[in-house]
């Protein structure tokens, strides 16, 4: 052992870094889901007599697949050729074999030429310029208003695009960023860590979570007045955790606030599929605006970002990180800096982007392929739409839970009525009431949720979002049994 | 048309925005590189006769498999089994037709299991337990010194490894990052972004760019006198762009100053496959640092964070977004920010993940994969080496260019001693030099290279840095061709 010839320094603490990332919070990922991580440790070392529960329901995050969705034969077909093209060599030995249909060759390669060469390639940042044609013409379908490759990003999942916008239009403490409360806790963190102040608009749970576009033009101006400059509104429709879905004219009011007071508007709108009942019907906002634009004047000016991506509707393609952001009305100089700043990451993964095109162009009649992934699609929509009605009739029937009827998304966000006895049991815990709620349900039945603390709710309620993927009733009838004996415990 | 009841406001500018991103910037998606894709543009839109050249040959980004490079057979071959699982049930079949190998599919159900259900959900924040198991293992066989799954992340690439860290460790203007100069502008571009300070340390052309540890002693003594604390050295070994492989001892050298000042070294050893001589070894910073705590006293506080990817080496798997971080030394709170900022974007793409697994694990003698996973290996290997010495002869015998042989990596970095009336043309085109050398050589040949300007370099110093994966000699022909007439037109 050599003898030191200096005197070493300490290791950093949290003090020497950067305090908006100790600062943001994140519990999708938070103590909750940690724990039940701990708890699924415990289950595959240790036997089974030690935990009231035989595995763990994460029902915290909308992850279809880990909850056994299967993934769309027709899309899967397409990307194993992608990675291994040498298939296409025995295309018809594949075919007479049943393993795969002809049409995921044809489409796989129609991407491989759009695509350049491989897969094992970057791409240019915005991504497979034949990819994004294929999104814009799905944008010009859905909304009967044209859409331009160039202002198409094949993005890393819809974060990553959410991401790129917030840190770029965060320009310090007086930058206002409006956020829906409850929201994704993603708009949240970034606030936090791009350093600008988040301007909470609440919605309304009595109605069915609403959005109230005079309120919000209240608090811009009241914003203003405190010297908090309004440049962003995050609308996220299909609401998560809510699963409200907005009408055009609620939108239409929004896009009224956006181009009086020139705040760009971040539409989240990765839900945009899931919607359960005939009589609610999404309006894009990107066609709302062109809407606006055309029939009324006034509306030049507005900015918009749209977000979209293959992890949820039938897809739930989460763990491949696809995604999309179509951005609307800003300057050119703007977008260069958009441009840049995604260059840095040089190109979303590739696979994730072809995942793209078979999101927004699936199997057509007449195409072999199209009756099976058409039956595929129709069972995921509807066995969500079946669980996510059974459990919000469950917890009609509860006491002391409310629950709004769920209208898209993968997600019911309950108000939990507790008991002044539970709640003093939490404090005396150093928890918060919904804390204590989810980590009691997920210790005795191993389902996890997230508290609503983790989303914003009104002060003074408490909630709890779990999502409605996980196969089966057991869970939901074990959350009803557990929840039963926790009003036992604590009624007043 | 409906008349407007508001005064719209007007659009953002740049005024508006995040000033550090405006700043930032990242050379290898530049002005040449934009350049060149607008040339590649017209030329698939016009007749051939336009431009004087077929083709845009990339040399500005270490992009293997865009530039005709395979991709492994073993590799792609469990890919597309963990995209379409299905392909199990027929392996016999597909074996026998000569399709895959046995153990394409070993590895791939051993993965899936690891996995748990599909690429298609999301992981744990870390990335697959059973995958970090094996990079741990990997690290052992490379250093001789255990590694803990615990201490690796699975992430996109080593650029998202690179951001996570500085985003974390820069905490505001008196934060100091040493970056070797010539260095890859991910750095400098995430200092600017993050708001913190750069010292540059400089690596000596003249000596095949070393580093040298004394100097950065220096550089960190005065900068603590000037108020800036040097918190992070970051390490490129092998270097990009210089391609310089460390001694042993010039890492040992560099951890002293890192334990003396507690420094957090990042090192950048994505290109740790990519050497080409046998009298240069490679020594991974975490090898040398656990012989230094082995031998020495002194070393014990020393925080590490070792990047490596699936983007490099014989993989080149670019578009796949592949790639692992070594975090050690640092304290339970600090690691805690780091998992929690990861968290937020969930977990890297899954099948990136795996392709790391198959990276650092690649078939054994014995394999039915091994002869052929071998032989491609080998011959990509051998390729680069030979392209990269072919150029660097190329190089050596032009007038105006000086080259250092290179050691590792995929890139040369020469010096352009350019003409006095180079200069003044460059000057009158409001260009640097280097610009414009990498413009008109664009123009003239198709070939697209990065100017030095874009990595750092010695005032009054000029560079041009192009990779050697470009396939063929034509390539190598053209820009000798091109450089001799740029010299007769411009010579002094």
């Amino acid at each position: 052992m050599v003898e030191q010839t200096f005197q070493p320094a300490p290791k950093l603490g949290l003090c020497d870094l950067n305090q908006n990332i100790i600062d943001a919070e994140y519990a999708i990922r938070g103590a909750i889901p940690t724990r039940a991580e701990e708890l699924e440790f415990q289950l595959s070392t240790t036997t089974d007599g030690d935990l009231p529960f035989n595995n763990v329901v994460y029902a915290s995050i909308g992850n279809p697949q880990q909850l056994d969705q299967k993934p769309l034969t027709f899309t899967r077909q397409v990307i194993s050729i992608l990675q291994y093209p040498e298939l296409i060599k025995s295309k018809d030995v594949l075919i007479a074999n049943g393993l795969y249909k002809k049409d995921a060759f044809d489409r796989a390669c129609k991407l491989l030429t759009q695509i350049g060469k491989s897969v094992g390639a970057y791409t240019c940042t915005q991504g497979v310029y034949g990819i994004r044609e294929t999104v814009a013409n799905s944008i010009f379908r859905r909304d009967g208003f044209p859409a331009d490759p160039n202002d198409i990003f094949l993005t890393d999942g819809a974060s990553k695009a959410a991401t790129y916008l917030l840190s770029i239009l965060c320009k310090d403490k007086s930058t206002g960023i409006l956020v829906p409360i409850p929201q994704y806790p993603l708009y949240t963190a970034s606030i936090t860590m791009y350093n600008a102040t988040m301007l909470p608009y609440y919605l309304d749970e009595s109605s069915n979570w609403s959005t109230n576009a005079d309120e919000i033009e209240q608090i811009v101006v009241d914003s203003i007045a405190k010297g908090i400059k309004p440049r962003v509104i995050v609308v996220i429709n299909p609401g998560n955790p809510t699963g409200a879905v907005l009408s055009f004219d609620t939108i239409a009011k929004i896009f009224k606030v956006a181009a009086k007071y020139g705040i760009v508007v971040i539409a989240d709108e990765v839900y945009q599929n899931n919607i359960y009942y005939e009589e609610v019907q999404f309006y894009s906002m990107k066609k709302v605006l062109r809407t606006l634009q055309r029939d009324e004047t006034g509306y030049e000016n507005v900015q918009l970002a749209s977000l979209h991506s293959t992890s949820k509707g039938v897809f739930g393609e989460c763990g491949q990180r696809g995604g999309y952001m179509e951005i609307v009305g800003f300057t050119d100089e703007v977008r260069q800096v958009i441009t840049k700043l995604a260059s840095i990451s040089i190109c979303s993964v590739v696979t994730g982007q072809a995942l793209v095109d078979l999101m927004v162009d699936p199997p057509k009649e007449g195409d072999d392929s199209y009756q099976l992934d058409r039956t595929e699609r129709l069972t995921i929509h509807n066995n969500m739409k079946e669980r996510g009605f059974l459990l919000y009739e469950i917890f009609s029937k509860l006491e002391g839970i409310n629950c709004q009827k769920p209208q898209g998304a993968m997600y019911l966000f309950p108000t939990l009525l507790l008991p002044k006895k539970a709640l003093e049991e939490a404090k005396k815990l150093n928890l918060l009431p919904d804390e204590f709620y989810c980590l009691r349900l997920l210790e005795a039945t191993g389902i996890c949720t997230v508290p609503g603390s983790g989303f914003g709710q009104v002060d003074g309620t408490w909630h709890v979002r779990t999502t409605f993927l996980a196969p089966g009733t057991k869970w939901i009838k074990d959350w009803e049994t557990f929840h039963k004996e926790f009003y036992d415990q604590y009624r007043d």
